[in-house]
């Protein structure tokens, strides 16, 4: 795979050696994520909002209620960027100088546009499910006209990304490995918890093989 | 305590029943987070870094180095959105529809200033390090004049913001619970893990106690 060309836009303008800019360092951390944070402006105020999203090649989707003021703003084309971050652990050095936290993120920037003809926002929602919960599309009650409607989805082509990383132990000033301070990480992760059924659940049904191994 | 006063920019488009400005409901999502993303536009372009932050009163913090573009164009005061999220679960409905996620997340308008007198700076990071490790700044070796220099930390007075909450089952049409489709939560947490030592770790340090009862 190729890289992102990054532009001043993109480029790590610090700790070069944490960026990267080619597809096989930026798709895995943006596949390993369900919430990204998309920021858009309006008359020069920015926004930061949450959502949901998932990707497809070099294009990033999301979708939400079609009266989100976001989704209105950056589906006329406006300049976006999304970030996904994961929070990898606390980087617990010698000195506050180089405390730091182990992290993985992207950042995607590009226009967004929307997904309005039927058949491909259906199959872009059906994507969404199918990336979390694989065969569960198929068992749902199926959209209905109103609930498309209701619904915006908006795909954006990266136009450049740079994903940033942190691994690993501190790096401290080679004289404070003799202090008297305790130094490591402290790994923090996300994971998903026992699935609680709705207690209105109609009875008889089991729980679904797809959230046997639920890995995010 | 007092509410924030919502205007267009910060006060919910829909969904108002999930929406808050009350600091009762916005501190805490802000004090249970660490990394947050913070917004902000140049020449248009809007940008969204993700970064460690604190709270003080209604100011929040956030530094890095004196060389990050995000920090050099956010202290000369340009607008500034701020937004912590939690992501607390997938609800899984019984249609698409209604398929959702729990969280909880703020966004928080402002603008920022530098924080550059030195005992304040000093001050402000001491904050930070015992917010999340009690006790531990005092262990430190304490920061010298050029990494003092090399960091720049910056306040946000709150202008507004506004929380937003989704937790709970999912709400499906009244039709559609008769369904055979498995409905439910399936929890999402952030967890810390066992506190990784520094292989390189002088011998007979021992773990200190902030490591104890870690709680992110």
């Amino acid at each position: 795979m190729t890289a992102f060309t990054p532009t001043d836009r993109s480029r790590a303008k610090r700790l070069h050696q944490r960026a990267a800019y080619d597809r096989e360092s930026i798709y895995p951390i943006l596949d390993a994520g369900v919430v990204c944070h998309v920021g858009y402006s309006i008359d020069g105020q920015p926004y930061v909002t949450p959502t949901c999203y998932w990707r497809e090649g070099d294009r990033l989707y999301w979708h939400g209620s079609s009266a989100s003021r976001m989704l209105r703003q950056v589906k006329t084309g406006i300049p976006a960027c999304l970030t996904v971050t994961h929070f990898d652990g606390l980087v617990l050095a010698r000195s506050g100088f180089h405390s730091s936290i182990n992290y993985r993120c992207v950042m995607a920037f590009g226009s967004a546009a929307e997904v309005s003809e039927k058949a491909e926002k259906s199959a872009a929602l059906e994507a969404f499910v199918e990336r979390l919960t694989p065969g569960r599309w198929a068992e749902l009650r199926p959209m209905n006209d109103q609930e498309l409607k209701a619904t915006t989805v908006v795909a954006m082509e990266i136009e450049e990304a740079s994903a940033k990383t942190r691994t690993g132990q501190p790096a401290d000033d080679e004289e404070d490995y003799t202090l008297d301070v305790w130094a490591g990480v402290v790994p923090i992760r996300q994971i998903t918890g026992t699935a609680e059924p709705d207690p209105k659940l109609k009875p008889g049904i089991s729980q679904p093989s797809y959230l046997d191994h639920f890995d995010l």
